[in-house]
């Protein structure tokens, strides 16, 4: 069954954004068992998206296109494809409702283009969107409609933020693809994320004991991101769940200490389990890494349980001021040091009472590098109720990536000690 | 002038990775006068390239291929090019050397594998790859080669390692685009960033009084994003230039208050200019935002110039201890209420000596509403020199668009003060 996608924007053609739809489409059509066969990008013109719907419908069974169902000039989707497939628009009262319902909520009058957005082309299926104001919409396209094709292909229409986008396919598209276009055969993908281990050495250490699952059909693919890398595990045909469930079972006993979840699950929500299940509390001491740390665990809800807050101390005196950090552990070794990182975990976690406190201290770059500390350069602090420990990394990274993984380690420096903690409790 | 660009990749279409060289390449091409028309990525095979190929020979005057020139058993483009073209491959001598004095520098040895990089193309011209083993390709494909076209295509290939491919555009491909097809007219693409105005609100606002250079040439777009719009004023021919400094003069005059950027700059990045400029300083007490404030102003290069730092006070409990929020006003107004939001604010300013201090307190979601405090409801306060002002503010939106939108928000209240004070500067 081939898929295509077709991502429409003038702003993806001039370069201004990044296509980030064509990965997460991708990944969840390849999650569920099906592969897309094609995606392209083309402007917000007419001409454009009906040349690439047209050419879409000669190969594909199913057509997702983004983009271009809002209100303004530019969004042109919705008409230039049910002009290309000859449906006429009609307004529908529900999606009209919607709208001055979702306006009304925010107290804003909607402004007569908003009201295009609740234009349906005749015979399309409208998924709603929980988090926007364009509908999604869903249509099957007959032989020879619009001129083109043989037999009958599908197209979706997805409105172009990644925030409305991604709901409307997991909630209402995929669940649709999965009854409409079941698969052949048993397909089974699991994803197992690490952290700490480079993707060779990952590979050297789970090639070997998973070589004879390999040899019964169990494909390994690796991915590895800035800090982290997933090891994804599939199979097909009716040994699909065996063979994985295998599989799993093989890797966690070769890596298990550094896998930290499953599918999409993020470390930081790992680490915010972690803790809620062990009723115990973290706070934060961050120099370079600038809030990153609170602000990835912030990000998991519920995190409030665990989470108490803590201190961005980017300057020196805040350091002194708000940490306690001495002036002559700062005099004698620096802010980036491991005395300066010890005391602001330690002065965290006192100051704000917290069960554990994380602190980092490093050089992000481009400038403050000096000839024994270059760019890079960090020191990670924990302080718990057992010690104090101290990592020093070194992650040459642009300061994006610097700021990424130094929060990283820092969260699987707090996981490996809970670990250790859950096997081992200390002594009362 | 029709380009087009064919990203190949079997990691592309199971979404393990992002394409990164589609949104690099379009704005390399968009910068210097250029579009690209279209963009399709297919896995990798042989079938798949050559189609995708063979459709844009039809179309267009330039296309650019990536990936696929390795070593490697899935790296197919070199060999599917030439195929569909009917170009036999040669060894070129001058490759075998640079891959011997390649692995010689690195005392390694090349696998006979490595050696398949040398194979060229009948009548092509090799790019030199500076950094790695694959060198480029480009070649001139006329009429009829390969059973398809009209007049005459050029074919760029290009390695899939982003810092492999980029110098070698740089480099190589675009003086030659310049020289080979020079621009018939002047191309004039200019972005100006707005927050604060739905894009429906900017249409309204903007259209009207742009309308008599659209009908002289002017193209607009518009890109929203949650908490932002951004203005593309495009124009082409001899009088381009005038046409869009005449366009982005009338948009500054509607709607200059909000404009905080041109081109890629980020809201942070103008606060952080704005505060430089001043030399003053910044510091914040964040709840519901978690960090995020501090992170996106820790992003900016040089920020550690004016941000100091400040709390995080997840916890009523540390908003108390770590910025003295009187219990009382906890007690009689809650957490998230414009009494708390103006004591944090005057708390990190006056506990940091600060000249700003910007707070934000709220409910994210998915819990922690009430009756009268639905998800989404967030006070931001900004204290300051000259007073101190709160706002309140409805984001419903999911849990991380409210943490962007909400530090979004603050950082515009901050550079809106900035803006009032460098009009009108207080009286000493």
């Amino acid at each position: 069954m081939n898929i295509e996608i077709i991502n429409t924007g003038n702003e993806l053609m001039l370069g201004r954004v990044l296509n980030t739809h064509q990965q997460w489409l991708c990944r969840q059509f390849a999650d569920a068992g099906y592969v897309v066969t094609r995606q392209v990008a083309v402007a917000d013109t007419a001409v454009a998206i009906q040349q690439a719907v047209r050419e879409a419908l000669t190969r594909a069974r199913l057509i997702v296109c983004t983009g271009g169902l809002g209100p303004t000039s530019d969004d042109l989707t919705r008409d230039a494809i049910a002009e290309l497939v000859g449906r006429p628009l009609r307004e529908d009262p529900a999606i009209v409702a919607a709208l001055e319902a979702w306006y009304a909520a925010r107290q804003r009058t909607p402004s007569p283009a908003v009201m295009l957005q609740a234009q349906v082309p005749e015979g399309a299926t409208v998924l709603p969107n929980a988090n926007g104001t364009a509908p999604g919409l869903l249509m099957e396209v007959r032989v020879k409609e619009g001129g083109v094709g043989t037999g009958s292909s599908w197209l979706v229409m997805l409105p172009g933020p990644p925030r409305e986008l991604r709901p409307m396919f997991t909630a209402h598209v995929l669940p649709w693809v999965k009854a409409t276009f079941p698969l052949a055969a048993p397909f089974v993908c699991r994803t197992l994320r690490s952290t700490g281990v480079p993707e060779s050495t990952m590979q050297q250490q789970i090639a070997g004991p998973l070589a004879a699952l390999v040899a019964r059909g169990l494909e390994i693919g690796y991915c590895a991101r800035p800090g982290e890398v997933d090891v994804r595990l599939v199979a097909r045909g009716p040994l699909a769940s065996a063979l994985v469930t295998e599989a799993e079972a093989i890797v966690r006993r070769e890596v298990g200490r550094s896998l930290y979840g499953v599918e999409g699950e993020s470390l930081e929500a790992a680490v915010v389990r972690e803790l809620t299940g062990r009723r115990q509390s973290l706070a934060v001491a961050e120099s370079c890494t600038g809030g990153r740390i609170a602000n990835r665990v912030t990000d998991v809800p519920g995190a409030s349980e665990v989470f108490w807050g803590g201190f961005i101390t980017y300057s020196n005196a805040l350091k002194e001021r708000l940490l306690g950090v001495r002036a002559e552990t700062l005099a004698a070794h620096g802010a980036v040091s491991e005395a300066t990182a010890r005391e602001m975990a330690e002065g965290a976690r006192a100051r704000t009472g917290a069960d554990y406190a994380l602190a980092a201290t490093g050089i992000a770059g481009p400038g403050g590098a000096t000839p024994d500390k270059p760019v890079g350069t960090v020191l990670i602090a924990l302080a718990g109720p057992e010690s104090t420990e101290v990592v020093r990394m070194l992650n040459a990274f642009d300061r994006d990536t610097f700021k990424h993984v130094t929060s990283q380690q820092a969260l699987e420096l707090l996981r490996q000690r809970l670990l250790t903690q859950r096997c081992a409790p200390p002594t009362p």
